[in-house]
């Protein structure tokens, strides 16, 4: 066995060095430091397709560049993310970013002044009618599409630069959203539908494409950060595709209460969704801290 | 101010006894006390729509009768869920129950055998056979749905007693399910499409009907257990259709983390999605403990 | 295996019933379910030492009598709790309950109001006032303790009726709390030595007491509420007196930041505080829930 | 209100700059980023007596030097924790290193192999008889303290360089740990006692020395990591002291639950531990990833 590495700190130190230098420390440190060797080796192995899966309000966050990152490397092969993160993306892309909330606030008064809060980051209400218009203006294009992941990559080609949209788009890198009528953007397709303007786009056609990415890999990679419909969609394409030969997933649920989100990746070799001899590591830790460090020791390595 | 309630536990105290001692009580026992207290109020209430949001993995919990209870006793009026609960729901009601996981498990033995493992709680591989069977068998009359709350209204004339989706059809409760293609019965539908049978299902057009419903009642009340696209399908409802009057959430998850799940019902007032003035609660407890002796306090009060 | 039951809850249930049906469920509920049987049998086992050790603001939080029951009907033969408990606990029986707090508080006017907050219960302060009174008075008595336990059976013997200390001492059950330096009461203490006032209480006294408790048990058994040092101490008392032949926690803190209070039963095995073959479950559910449904299970077998 | 800022990460990116960046996201990472600064400026305020408290395994975390850091470099005035971290502390200072847990363990087989078991970190049994070897050896020296600071002084006098406990000695930092006799170092003080040797350790005389320290500062500053005794009893110091005009704590517990550990430095307020007008922030993170990012962005800072 290892002995327990009991890290030093010093002046000036990269993060680099500090997620390596966590590589023999034990709980979660430990975890987050696997994590990125295992990223580093599924991102370098060419013969394995990476699916990114996202939920939480990473953009809300700060985080869309850092998602933007690992798109714009091409590190992953495609990205699943809540119908929420497309439309704070796209909202942010549109000139409303997100402001950080002062103490002492009162969610009446924010509701009086538009603003939509989640925990202490707000989102500008007024930024509906610029979607609205976005919309609007668009519409044509988009309407074509006739199944999400489609709508999706029509989105992305118009999509501001610097959203995740546009730079999934840019990079080729299909984005699929199985409950993007659970969101803002959503709410969007559903106005002009009600207002007449012609789309049809089929609940069910993507899950062809996700499955066929899988199930045509050599190998497959899953790396999550948060849970939600985007995991259990990519669990579904390893256990009807191809079952994954590397894992990470960042979240802060437990296994025991049973659900999705906080189900370690151990438990996917049950079901066929994870190789029984994969390299895999869960890591307990807010994402805004966790995916960050990750990001940087990559950054670093590849 | 009251006093806090040293509470008094008697031989052979009822579990609503328990429940209504629990009221003065501090921490998570008063929050639980008093969401049977809301939701007595909202389901007695005859101008309020009641909406069930829920996710997690509960039948393989034990729980579907618990949920069926809802829906039995029409104290809800729209219930949304995730897709796992639907096919949970329907494996069970096809004769394979879960099963209870013992001690010293090995998930790639567990795979061998064909056990999906959810923490301590089995499914049966062999259900998706019978699944493949019961939809070759009825996919004519499933594949008339135009969206997904028609396609589940469908599926739940033709479920077997005592699950969820025929109760909630026996009840003429609509459900949603905005996220269906990630899930078992989504594997269905797309190996039906596949196949060459034809279905066109809408992914957006189930958002009318939900907001809808929430625009023309009178009052609106929300249930939430798990948090997830359920409870933010119904969000959206309510913010685009009419604020909350009353909100029960059941959630272990934490409001710092930023995500959906987490968040308090208080963060829905700035979005205009709970009214100002509502009565509502948040309750940190395993859904498994906590719904069950909300249940049993509904049953011995309406 | 057996199946998992789809639990069924019915009108005028009892507790009992509840937590007996809940035995073939998953996640917490089964796990609670086993608790009480664990329990149940721990405590009919004749040869079995049992020991409860309870952290967190049980008292606050209105569980001063739950704990009580444990003591009043000699369900455990040792008692381990932090000073804060003692404390909380010495308060209610001098006439000065806690409050419920109400929304939409100031942590800053409650201090000028002199209320001490416990999330959402209050501490009376003037409470100190009569704690100060009452140890002035009792000095001579109390003073004549050479170790923490000695001390608390004599302050326990003084206590008012309906107190934790009061119910212990008259029901000769030992209580030890080896942090009571860090509590109101151990200020009290600190306050008479200041004003010259003789008492020498031994820092490692009890530790003999406790291990010789467990050492000379033909079977020792474990019940935590909480974690912390009272935990711990049972634990170490384990170690080296005689491992655990059953084992219930009750606890919200998770075992992957490494800390004792989140640490599962199980890791115990390995430093000899658990018998291998032991009977022992671990609960995820605030304390004010699950001990609740514990005792009332248990008043209902015992 | 301020922008969100959407965080670059550069190539070779230092750990003080990725916490800078992290000042205006949300939820941990800004909050980690607020709580470097606060530390920054507590301990730079030539008028602030600086207090850390520590609980948790963070030894057998590997971070042990990361601990020694604080001390080291003088930032800390006081320094309180469990006893298990003065215990791994001097054992690892003995030359047992713990050791990394690789998968795949037993829990039966770790004791029969003489490991004790800290989620995925190992204590070597043996350490017991160089502990029993050690105190045999040092008794005479250490025999003379008559509480347990002094004790600890004593201790850390004759430790091992490199541990906590001589570090803090070097440093003259009072080193506070009123739960010692729940530790490993408490039996060897016990193991000596019950062989007839002498000693005689007040259990209430540490106290004055703490509230005096607090007491006489112009102001204090807290540092929790972990919860615990440790937190408390700095606590109470600020209470019955001078309450806190800084303060950062790192936890993963949660407020709800009414525990000491997780409660909210905000609620210091009502206490009067805590100044109406400081600067605090509390987060939730595991400490082995929080504490190093702290400690490095203080590294270039100082």
């Amino acid at each position: 066995m290892d002995k327990i590495n009991q890290i030093k700190i010093s002046k000036g130190m990269k993060v680099n060095e500090l997620v390596k230098g966590m590589k023999y420390t034990a709980f979660n440190a430990g975890k987050l430091s696997i994590a990125v060797d295992i990223l580093e080796e599924m991102i370098k192995d060419k013969d394995c397709r990476v699916f990114f899966g996202q939920a939480g309000a990473l953009v809300p966050g700060g985080m869309q560049d850092v998602i933007n990152e690992f798109l714009r490397n091409k590190w992953v092969d495609v990205f699943v993310c809540t119908g929420a993160t497309l439309t704070h993306d796209l909202v942010e892309g549109l000139g409303f970013p997100h402001l950080k909330l002062e103490d002492g606030f009162d969610d009446n008064k924010l509701n009086e002044q538009g603003y939509d809060r989640v925990y202490n980051s707000l989102m500008q209400n007024k930024a509906y009618s610029a979607l609205e218009d976005f919309f609007n203006k668009n519409w044509d294009g988009l309407s074509k599409a006739g199944n999400i992941r489609e709508f999706l990559t029509l989105l992305g080609g118009i999509s501001p630069k610097g959203t995740i949209l546009r730079t999934a788009y840019e990079n080729k890198i299909p984005v699929f959203c199985p409950a993007l009528a659970d969101s803002g953007i959503g709410l969007m397709i559903w106005g002009r539908k009600a207002a007449g303007r012609k789309i049809s786009i089929d609940a069910f056609d993507d899950m062809k494409e996700i499955i066929d990415i899988a199930w045509t890999a050599k190998k497959n990679g899953v790396f999550y950060v948060g849970g939600g419909v985007p995991k259990n969609f990519i669990q579904q394409a390893m256990q009807f595709g191809k079952p994954a030969s590397y894992g990470v997933q960042v979240t802060t649920d437990n296994a025991e209460f049973g659900g999705s989100s906080g189900a370690p990746l151990q438990e996917g070799i049950s079901w066929g969704k994870m190789q029984a001899d994969a390299r895999f590591v869960d890591v307990n830790c807010d994402a805004t801290i966790a995916v960050p460090l990750i990001l940087a020791g990559l950054k670093d390595r590849l």
